[in-house]
């Protein structure tokens, strides 16, 4: 970490932070400027440390060196981190679609949209059986009903299932039903459940926070990769800004970032970062453009009486178009989309 | 709500969007405009009705009338809830000043400055024990051990005990100890979290989300109220904006805004806002000018050896500081500080 | 517009403010609720009069119901505009690209970049010559020097040029030498400015400003329409948010609403919205994917000497990599992009 | 200036940047960590130079540590700038208060107002003759018209008076008429006209920008300043973020950040901050507290009749409770009001 002290700084107080820096295990190097002292400093980065130092007498700020994040970061991982789910490959060399309604409302809607994004080349079926909600009057999900019907649509299609948990205690039933566990926007800092979820032996599906910053994700990732599961996909789904004219502000650009910072697979969900239908589409076609091994696509059978985000649903034929659209622009940047809905729909 | 209809929708759309609101229940009042229709219906306000509407053909956007509040707005309660809290009466005549260090770290760290704070004047202990952080390799708290020496410092002290709950799982546990239990931002949308604590029986002190909207938090109110604990305490922290010069961005225009839209008490946490504690001073001095019915503040009777959140606590005597000034603010808004230290200390 | 009666307005106000609605030229339809009563007002937008309206006593807000803006709207004009700038077509069938440096530093460093660019198929040159630098003590361009090496170039190339004004009092001299003026994010707000741009007879770049909403930036478009002058190119240049690790936050969803909203052409400058080279490539993709109708990239025949912004400037032959790529994806979403360069230099 | 270099950057990457550096007239001094190295740079900060650098290969970041503004920082100049204007001193002992219509509209309203402020004891007077509106279509100020009519009410009154100037060619005339010129929110980036109220021999009142980070503000205060002027009263009113239920969000606490790093004096304009009048006393007092030097206030002798911004305007016994609350607060932060309307009354 590099300290930067206050103008004026007294050399005694100079002397202090050298001290303590060492008495915490760090390598000191001081350089005095005309203004100003920073001393650099050589060891681990631990934020508690950060700020132990940042409170001395004399100091102004101190500057990180090291990246706070380790088992997730490209830096000790060159390779991408493939995910392999069911057929799928996700982080792997070809883009994967996961899609399905926001929520499971019943076994006709389920399955009438299951079969449909299957038929149009989906990878993987999502759902919520939890559903986390701003209203306490919202339709708040099925719940362990929802999740049984997932496994059938499973059964049915041949789709592994993505849904989201929201509670420490049920960790262990959703494990039970779905192949991906999804770690949802207004959890992405519940520490205790991605703790849980780490021990789960599932993939984790891990949106960005409301307003996460990337590092701030990437440590939330770090959590579950700490308590013993890398299997970690990120999924951007918009931030809030000062903009409001759709209903998030989709953050195309931590695509190439995450790239770079990190090892893990990056797909994004345009769906709830416009709510919006008609955006969903060429914002698809731009994820892919620039770079996301994968999709997350809200699709109802029915949008207009969907009990949760209708607005922002395709229609199966609009998700059939997507698909379509989508995988030219894969073909461009190289990661083409496998037609699995297909070979494996003769298998059955 | 109003559902205003898109430039050139046909007449047929509108009709349908009409019959479709009497279906779910409203009374329609059609009004047709030269470049636009616009529909009033008029019942009670629901989210999901709200999303069903927007999503019909022809329909350009809903604009709800009614809040979505119901259990927490002014509106049905005029008179401001007032808590009891040991001798404490959070949002009655005085201003109530909590304070305490952000971790229990040990016996001795606490006890000092449980004791300092009583002598200064505050009327709550804070400090935590389960720790929501933002890398798993900080200090996450001394858990169950942190607790007992909370109850062990109400004891030495008289002071009621707030502590952060961070787990649906731990709820039960922390009630044994705490007088009130917090929530913190992170998990101001964890609804799981919300409806445990709103069952616990004890009063909730329920700080905003890092990128809440006052909206949003009146509905985690909403959340813990209709699972019947009204004895809910509302903490402006501090929200994230482009600024970094300081940690966040204290809020004040919030504390008059929540007197007029909600009866629950408004308290302010200038410590976590700012993260620096020459800001500390003149923001609680601030807070209470504009209306605040207490403050949550760090104190650690040693900042540089704090384990989390040094930068941002004051020392005893600059506690002790705060507390003069803040009480001669006080008497200007006719909200005085009651002296009870002194007076329970007599008492023991 | 909608106005929205306080919970427990009386009925004389409900009656004044029908009264006064009536005054100021509007039809009006009370609706009366169980809670509220709202009060539909037939007749133009004026954000004046929703002012006015809003101020009345027991009033509890306005909702617009048209949009602000009108010239500019897609409503009231179906076709795409297109600008035609030297051989180009902006807002027609193809991507049109342009690029150039930061700032005009030198005959060399200007004529060799334009000819580089023009090699990998540019339509258009950038350059600035009047700089707004946040700082006083940062280099502020060469002036009126500047404006007559980008005509040097343009000469030398054949490509029209498009540079910045940001002063009233400039923007005859800037038109004399310029193709297309450009009105940078700082000054979108700048209103003398766009009328005086509304007046110049030439094409106008209006950059979207650093923190304004799609609505504010049309309106800002609506100045310079109002003045005389369709001819307009929006350009999404990333706006402010919380998130720091890039420049800006590149808000691409902006591309498909504009499209849906107004009539005028939208191109996107990913090279100032990341402030990094390295995130330029992907990001110019993802813009031509999500229906932009050009780029404005930042190209430096040496980025490591640059006096203005190295850091995201591309090097040629990453600009020549950068065209050949998106050249495929403006395939896929049928906008080519014609191989200008070639053609004209074989006419010279 | 710190540099970081990459991981893994290449020995010979570090010495050519150590190289360049010396060019560039800084001693360098690298210190070489296990995972990276970074070189201390020690001479002037030019941001110029911090690009520069940053573009080397090997380079990941630049880190400065000298503050970028140096006429306007406290470090330069510790006591604070006082401002005499009339008979006010703004920066001085005593809070001064600063009132008046959002626009000049006719004489009668400006005249009826400029008495009521007087009256109640503001020391300055505030009125808009050209007003940078949203819309095209709103009104836009009276103009010299505008700046004649505060003339007389600044005869009528004694009251200095405050008005805003948005175009360079303005300058001369505004300054012709008015005490104090104020630049707006939207041109606090407007370089050029810095440049042009710097040179206008009168204190210059500037707003904070819509989106602008304490550093830029005081950047733009460094334009003025460098341009030969450092009476500069910087004015805090609201800055934008994602929460919409009031116009802006004020941001108090830049009030005792500034007080650290800048001399220069800063009031706060709570009316334009919220756009709502109820919000304004009860921040008013907050912004005393916090250790402001004064108050901006927006007064209207009738504000349901406003032509601009009623909704957030005082009627004139609102401002008369304002001014009697706010002499309380700032008595306890030792910075009195002065009753300077009574006594000059009586003079008159």
């Amino acid at each position: 970490m590099i300290v930067v002290m206050q103008r004026g700084a007294a050399s005694r107080e100079v002397q202090q932070v050298e001290e303590r820096l060492r008495e915490l295990g760090f390598a000191t190097h001081p350089i005095v400027g005309v203004e100003r002292t920073v001393i650099g400093a050589i060891g681990d980065r631990r934020d508690d440390l950060l700020e132990l130092v940042a409170n001395l007498p004399g100091v102004e700020r101190v500057v990180p060196v090291l990246r706070p994040y380790k088992l997730v970061a490209r830096e000790v991982k060159e390779e991408t981190t493939a995910i392999k789910v069911g057929k799928a490959l996700i982080g792997g060399s070809e883009v994967v679609v996961i899609a399905g309604p926001c929520a499971v409302e019943s076994e006709m809607q389920l399955l009438t949209t299951a079969k449909a994004v299957k038929e149009a080349g989906a990878h993987l079926l999502r759902g919520g059986a939890f559903k986390p909600r701003t209203s306490p009057y919202s339709f708040q999900g099925l719940g362990e009903e929802g999740l049984k019907l997932l496994a059938q649509a499973r059964e049915a299609t041949g789709l592994p299932v993505v849904t989201e948990v929201v509670d420490t205690r049920d960790v262990e039933l959703v494990a039970r039903y779905a192949d991906v566990l999804q770690v949802g926007a207004r959890n992405m800092q519940n520490f205790r459940l991605l703790q849980e979820v780490g021990q789960a032996g599932k993939p984790v599906l891990l949106k960005r926070g409301l307003a996460a910053t990337v590092e701030e994700w990437l440590m939330a990732a770090e959590y579950i990769a700490a308590a013993g599961n890398q299997q970690i996909i990120l999924c951007e789904r918009g931030i809030r800004t000062y903009e409001t004219s759709l209903r998030n502000t989709l953050d195309l650009s931590a695509v190439p970032l995450l790239k770079e910072l990190s090892h893990l697979p990056i797909i994004v969900d345009p769906s709830h970062a416009t709510g919006n239908q008609r955006m969903v589409l060429p914002l698809a076609r731009a994820s892919i453009a620039a770079g996301a091994d994968g999709l997350m696509i809200e699709v109802h059978s029915d949008p207009a009486r969907a009990l949760s985000d209708g607005p922002q649903s395709l229609t199966p034929p609009q998700f059939a178009q997507l698909m379509e659209e989508v995988r030219q622009v894969a073909l461009v940047v190289r990661k083409p989309i496998r037609a699995q809905a297909a070979t494996s729909c003769q298998a059955r």
